[in-house]
């Protein structure tokens, strides 16, 4: 299970470049094997579309106990909204044994879960700092999960006064919840919130855009941006989307100053 | 602003080696410097100790706008609960231009964000995918946050059944805090709700615990632990903490089978 952050290869970590360069097999979805491609050489490469989800795990499973040595890709984290959690739901409706690669036990296939750098830690650092405060991540794809619990989870979010990033914000098919999510949130908090857009992090047509809550739905966004919304004490600075984590309130009550 | 992930060399993207590697001065915690040693070579090392965050953003911060080429190091993700933040507040308190460097514009000094693998992906990998499904992260840190704030969001965050990673959850000062915590959920929530704990994950010394949530204060947590306690779908299989995503339960409704 390979993570391959935002945008590879300078953003893929070497522990996750040597499980590519050591795989048999390489199975992904499309577009990130055609990204990672100048990262393979001999491997067979199996590349699945859309919505492939389950068959595309089933074969990286069938493949690993067949006794290949198989990379299954995702973006960002594969722990985070990613493919980690599919494999092993698979694997344990399935009544497989799985352990990790360093333990003598017998199983069906080894797995070890590579993590990466998450789209909501890439778009931060493009924004600035604006996750230095509790915050929560909200998947907006009402697929799987009921609307009413989304709204509920963005409801308690704003309530905790937490920054608040979503995922999945639309897709061609879902194009209602953005502005149903921004009325929802002009209700408890301040039009003017800062909020960050990033599309495409660190990968060409990358674009980043600095907003407020009540011009959130006038912004282009799609399945490959994450939105950062702030929270009470979020402000923007130059091009900088910055939470305060509470430092400087600190030294400055102290009487020691900003220089510390 | 380098982000050196969980355990260094191996899980550092190629970004931030690099930016390590063409630094002149390399500024940090001295214990992460410690770990970071074997990437350096001639760059001046000025490391400091614990709670010198201020002393060491203002040091950065001064080399760069003498022109010097400074990398100022945070371990996991630099932008959550990192130094990420520190740096641009005290240049806005400052009134200091800065500016990314592949920008034109005349500023005080660059500043690039160079994101990480965060202590929380790093967690989750080694659980399993506990945050495949929203999640909220917390610091139980009461230095800068009231305790009433912190208390607030952790009974939000059950409410809406979040998956919640508490980041901070005990010091040698502040040792009462996750039984607290643990007290609240418990109100809440199901008391065998899984709890994972990883310490120095990635790291010499890396623990993992899988437990549950009446039994989460016997055991040992420090300031280098994460804590992840399940939404109420997570379960354990095996080694694994493991939260739904809903593919399988979406599949089997169409009578598709796992297999998709």
């Amino acid at each position: 299970m390979v993570s391959l952050g935002p945008g590879f290869p300078e953003y893929i970590i070497p522990r996750a470049q040597a499980a590519l360069a050591e795989a048999q097999v390489v199975v992904g979805y499309q577009t990130y094997i055609d990204l990672v491609r100048p990262l393979l050489t001999t491997q067979e490469v199996v590349a699945t579309g859309m919505k492939a989800e389950v068959k595309r795990c089933q074969l990286a499973m069938d493949r690993a106990r067949a006794g290949q040595r198989v990379a299954l890709v995702s973006s960002g984290d594969a722990g985070i909204y990613g493919m980690a959690g599919l494999v092993l739901e698979m694997g344990a409706a399935q009544g497989l044994k799985m352990g990790p690669p360093d333990r003598e036990a017998e199983v069906d296939f080894h797995l070890e879960v590579i993590p990466g750098v998450p789209a909501l830690a890439a778009g931060a650092a493009l924004l600035g700092a604006p996750l230095m405060h509790d915050f929560v991540a909200i998947s907006l794809s009402d697929l799987l999960t009921p609307w009413e619990t989304i709204e509920k989870r963005l409801e308690l979010a704003a309530q905790g006064d937490f920054v608040i990033v979503l995922y999945n914000p639309k897709s061609k098919k879902r194009d209602w919840q953005l502005g149903a999510v921004q009325d929802l949130l002009l209700r408890q908090k301040d039009p003017g919130t800062p909020v960050g857009i990033v599309s495409r992090a660190m990968r060409p047509g990358q674009t980043i855009i600095n907003t407020t809550l009540d011009r959130l739905t006038q912004n282009p966004v799609d399945m490959q941006t994450i939105v950062v919304v702030g929270n009470s004490q979020t402000y923007t600075y130059g091009p900088y989307m910055i939470t305060p984590r509470g430092y400087l309130a600190k030294y400055r009550g102290q009487g020691l100053g900003v220089r510390g």
